[in-house]
């Protein structure tokens, strides 16, 4: 690194103390740039790339990733399964290589990645094509490999992501996905012409919704004390806020090197709950709405056992469930389709603060490389 | 509890100073008595009990459980999409009931647990079964809810098992389910008669094998004493390795109270790999074959860190792999297909050992049920 390259990079952060904090800040910005390629406006419709091939005949979905944009893919397969549903399959991409999958004709396997180098997940998309799949991209560089090498390229506009820590690219890719998820569910005759309307009008409010939620970066810097001396942290949520849960426990590992673990609420009792003591917080990840119920459940497990709990939750869930809790984090009420962006910023915070605050090189973690182009 | 029951409890232990030690030490018993009713051994063949529709047209298999169980099902995963060629989806019971599945028809839904009565696996039994699945279920209670609604009951013949850490009846589940994978293997076609028939020789041969790992009990207590003072772990393993880094991390948790987490070895370099200092020991299972090289490449990732490496090992792999690590444990070469209850052996007794060491309860650790018959 040279001098004016460092002097370069701080010229560029702003005002920011770090770059994954100004790109944490910027979410609402590039996810609004990213769903301007994906969003009629006028017809009020989701349009995707030209492709060569007829989504409506795609019967399965393999979707293939590595770290955050895997977490992404999770919340994909509750989108297709759920809007679509189109039956999901979902791999790391150093499992998928060597465990012989079984390719069926009609598949489309979907390819997730921020740099599109990175190499397991190259290599993964290659072997898909050689077995007749049709190949997807989500990726934040355009010229990559994997980029040049889709059938259908889904290009996230996040900008460059210096910051090690993904935290843009993974909101962008969340967007991207909603809508493939949306234009996939009317195409396969799963959503009307006026759902598909009232999901556009949902996504279009995506970033309002992601700067609410960053106006809680004071009350988030202010608790983060509370989490900093812990040495384990678990992670909790159900449903599309269980990948969430894991990518907040990635976050906190990777920036602030704390031992965090994500884990499905309802898995807790299975084992988990054994690890539960006061020097063990819990992190629950609980919009209100159907699952809610069953995740306070969960968390009262955690309480009886002297397990002090973070909630994050809406204005509603925290009125039912926050008292007793060693902090809340509130977020705004959102559709369940934009809920799992706007609860990235919260957790994508808490790490950040987390790492500020042991004083831990936040943008350059050790062990840590930005793409990972070895297997 | 009343005195008479203890001291009942206390012989049945025979020489034994806990449960979960004897019935670690009863898996090649049980394992031999439970593969019995799957084999023929004249014919050797894999023949399986009588069931009113036909495995041929199963197209799909969905497997749902829980903890322990979920970690047979991914194992199982494997084996069928290698062996059978037939897809497998693959979910947490308390996560499967809330998502929604698409149900496709021909589907085999197929549930695994110890108790028959889990609330959450019975609870997506039953809703399976109303969107017309085939329902199989590897139970080790016969007369449970869940093997009286099974149209396929797959019994394990594990005894009782007392310790709330699972342990035999995991291996058993994993040969009822190595069995069904074969069975499956030739009625698809993707087996020939000779296969099948060294497929037999192979699972006859399991307790034998678990038999040679046991004996490597003491070389385990001895260093048990490296693990035992750590707070955090890592457990990595690839392919049919991975559920079982994963059912390593979970034992661990379950009674010595260390935060293990288990992770696919190719995943380290997306994140946890920033955990890594000379306090985070770091347990590789890796039998040597075609995988092995890339679990090794990893393994010196982690060293080159400062990690301190446990292998588990065959001695072939020991001597390409073993230098420089913390300690080794070296378990007998065997088929891939049964290597899984092979290595479900280490795991269990370095939990065992390392709670033992630590003084905790080993057969009833905190906040820990047997049986979750709660939601």
């Amino acid at each position: 690194v040279t001098t004016s390259g460092v002097s370069a990079a701080t010229i560029e952060k702003g005002n920011y103390r770090h770059f994954m904090q100004k790109e944490i800040f910027e979410q609402p910005t590039v996810v609004a740039q990213t769903l301007r390629s994906y969003i009629r406006p006028l017809e009020q419709q989701v349009a995707l790339p030209q492709m060569d091939f007829d989504l409506r005949d795609i019967k399965r979905i393999t979707i293939v990733a590595c770290g955050t944009s895997y977490y992404a893919g999770m919340v994909a397969k509750y989108w297709f399964e759920t809007f679509a549903r189109v039956p999901v399959d979902l791999d790391f991409a150093s499992e998928f290589r060597y465990r012989d999958p079984v390719f069926e004709p009609g598949g489309l396997a979907l390819f997730i990645s921020q740099s599109g180098e990175t190499a397991d997940t190259l290599a993964a998309l290659r072997h898909s094509k050689e077995n007749g799949q049709k190949i997807a991209v989500v990726v934040n560089v355009p010229t990559s490999s994997m980029a040049r090498e889709a059938d259908l390229l889904l290009p996230t506009h996040a900008g460059p992501e210096i910051g090690v820590a993904s935290t843009k690219a993974f909101s962008c890719q969340l967007a991207v996905l909603a809508a493939l998820a949306a234009h996939l569910a009317v195409v396969k005759g799963q959503m009307t012409r006026d759902e598909e309307r009232e999901v556009v009008e949902h996504l279009t409010e995506a970033p309002a919704a992601l700067n609410a939620a960053l106006a809680h970066d004071d009350d988030i810097a202010d608790m983060a004390h509370l989490i900093a001396p812990a040495r384990d942290v678990l992670y909790l949520g159900r449903g599309p806020d269980y990948p969430l849960a894991l990518e907040g426990a990635l976050k906190l590992k990777e920036i602030s090197y704390i031992h965090a673990e994500g884990y499905a609420s309802g898995e807790m009792k299975h084992g988990p709950i054994a690890l539960i003591d006061e020097a063990v917080p819990v992190i629950v990840l609980a919009p209100s709405g159907p699952l809610f119920e069953k995740t306070v459940s969960n968390m009262q497990e955690v309480r009886a056992r002297g397990g002090k709990v973070v909630l994050i939750s809406d204005a509603e869930g925290l009125v039912e469930a926050g008292e007793g809790c060693m902090a809340t984090i509130e977020m705004p009420k959102v559709h369940p389709l934009i809920a799992p962006l706007v609860y990235a910023v919260p957790v994508q915070l808490l790490a950040y603060h987390v790492a500020v605050a042991k004083g831990t090189d936040v943008d350059q973690p050790r062990n840590l490389a930005k793409s990972v182009t070895v297997e």
